[in-house]
């Protein structure tokens, strides 16, 4: 079995997945690293930040370093330097997010390389393919992404064709240890998500994804797909939400069954001077931590806040050190991965259901719907 | 005694520097960190990486983060986290490279400051103030730096308004635990910087450096004035060449008796590509890199080397990622700090004579005048 569920408290899970590569305790957050690194930090800083898994990009590591140095390298793990596990995305997202520059066809996406002009026809079975070379421990199907609100036709069209899609995916012969899984698409539409189970639930997936929110919609509809679709999941298989999200976001996820989540507002907001803290993101341009003395956060334990004062971050984004960024990537991770493990910590205990009572509160008000919103950028490059 | 030459191999000299923050074995290498950061790298590192002293420069400081917060800090240590030895400029450098846009007097220079245009009137006072707030453990002498070729008349000017300054920078009560040093100029006439020497000996300084080199001149130009002012300079302080150098240019030096270096190559190289080797300086950009699987050198011992490829390392450079250049600079401080350890073993050995003979036959392969003059920009600042 390569996932198990150890621990459950209504729909909440606590467990456990085998990979190639090692073994992921979920509920986990995998950090982004575009190119092969997370920004600012080496593998190793990121293994003592608590990471288990990273996301690839897909599409950015095919344009660059390319596949005739990844195949050089054996894949990833060896080019970057991470033995731990890695996911990938199926390059889709990027592509889509390539607006005009990029045509739809049944077959798949036709677009320019924004480095060089070439055209670079991506399918199913290429997303494949450059996975495999990637060597990625997880490997996501090449779907059909939308933006909302859409049209009810062009949801539901989405969803057909990236379960067509998926069946060309499937159809490529497995690498060995890597894990496939598909995804749901169907908006914030139940029935259309339903739809999306019904025609992807017979591919012999490791895992199940879903895909397409967080993409514009409010908070509250995103919750709502998540809470109709938790009683429908396949118990046996790690769910995914992609590209989500704040810690109130993770929070009510969970709630929901779902086991492994990939965002970029840690890192991202690190390199605007953004600090998450149990009392709401810290944006340390602000005047007001001029001469403040006192670390981001006096109960965190990270190397940042045990080291540094605001007053001096403050001081490092002012003159545009790089260190700034780098501790303030430091101290995101470090907020990110403990608020993951007291999560898991509290569905071990059978205490879930009280923490995200308590949990709940405490971020509606650090992390009001307004500020999660404006905070989202509707692409993960990093 | 704050200064004791241990081992003596010619003029070069092994010693130890007893400082306010601990002691400093010479000859020695001091990164610079110009707004109380060395880019990329926090202290732990540094000190990791074998720094025992950091530079840090006064023009910068004042005007960021400013002597209000450095008060509340008391001092840069403090504010920065590094709790080893630090040495300021006097600020004069900075302020004489900004050209037509200050103005000397007998009195100090009038500038107006880049950030907001206020007027500032640089003196010997204030220059002994500011490196007061900021605490260094040495504090340097406001002088008159001119760049080189120069006429006659104006390097004697430089020389004879110095030691002026230096008579009026010495009246300024020292500061408890800060040492002071004087600072030789008369630019490559040896005749000059005699005559320096007589008009700033009778101070109390702790040091002297010597400044108003590699400002321009030719490198066999900078060697005949330390070679000249050798068996000149009092044995019994420390001797510090300011802004210099290449790994040859530092070589050279200490066989005429120079005990500290600051130079900003080794970190602004870091930010380019440039990777120092015993085989020259590695640009990372160069195609020839690009599959390439081994590490920048293969006998290096840093962070850098034992774990990542020349192939990752230009990968990280092309897609713009922080991590690369963090990852030079880790290597070539490395590298500076254990090219002067090297130095001091051999002095301690009683070995220096041939170690020269050695080294400088690969640096004069390694590192050819035409890239070495090609390299050092006129500023010091990073």
């Amino acid at each position: 079995m390569s996932f198990e569920v150890l621990k459950s408290d209504g729909f909440a899970r606590y467990g456990k997945l085998a990979l190639a590569h090692g073994n992921v305790e979920t509920p986990v957050f995998m950090p982004v690293g575009t190119y092969g690194v997370v920004k600012t930090q080496t593998p190793n800083e990121l293994k003592a930040l608590g990471t288990q898994i990273l996301l690839g990009n897909t599409y950015h590591l095919y344009l660059r370093p390319g596949l005739e140095l990844l195949k050089q390298f054996g894949g990833l793990h060896s080019f970057m330097g991470w033995d731990g596990p890695i996911l990938t995305d199926s390059g889709g997202f990027q592509v889509f997010s390539l607006g005009p520059l990029r045509k739809m066809t049944e077959e798949g996406v036709l677009f320019r390389s924004p480095l060089n002009g070439d055209e670079i026809f991506l399918t199913p079975e290429l997303s494949a393919e450059i996975q495999q070379v990637i060597g990625s421990d997880i490997a996501m199907v090449l779907d059909e992404c939308i933006s909302l609100p859409a049209k009810s036709q062009d949801v539901e069209n989405a969803v057909r064709r990236s379960a067509r899609w998926a069946e060309r995916f499937f159809r490529v012969p497995t690498k060995v240890g890597q894990k496939r899984y598909a995804i749901l698409q169907g908006g914030t539409s139940l029935a259309f998500r339903k739809l999306s189970w019904e025609l992807t639930c017979g591919f012999p997936m490791d895992g199940l994804a879903i895909g397409g929110l967080s993409v514009g919609e409010p908070h509250h509809e995103m919750i709502h797909v998540l809470e109709g679709l938790a009683p429908l999941l396949p118990p046996h298989l790690p769910h995914y939400l992609m590209g989500v999200g704040t810690p109130r976001d993770i929070l009510e996820a969970i709630r929901c069954g779902v086991d492994q989540f990939d965002c970029v507002l840690p890192t991202r907001n690190a390199r605007n001077g953004g600090f998450f803290t149990p009392h709401g993101l810290l944006n340390i341009r602000n005047s007001e931590y001029k001469l403040d003395p006192k670390p981001i956060d006096e109960n965190c334990g990270c190397e940042c806040c045990q080291n540094y004062s605001r007053a001096y971050l403050r001081h490092l984004f002012q003159v545009k050190e790089i260190l700034g960024c780098r501790l303030a990537t430091t101290h995101n991770l470090y907020y990110y991965h403990s608020f993951l493990k007291e999560i898991r910590d509290s569905i071990k205990a059978g205490n879930f259901a009280a923490f995200y009572k308590t949990k709940k509160a405490q971020l509606t008000e650090a992390y009001p719907d307004k500020w999660e919103r404006s905070q989202i950028e509707n692409t993960d490059k990093e």
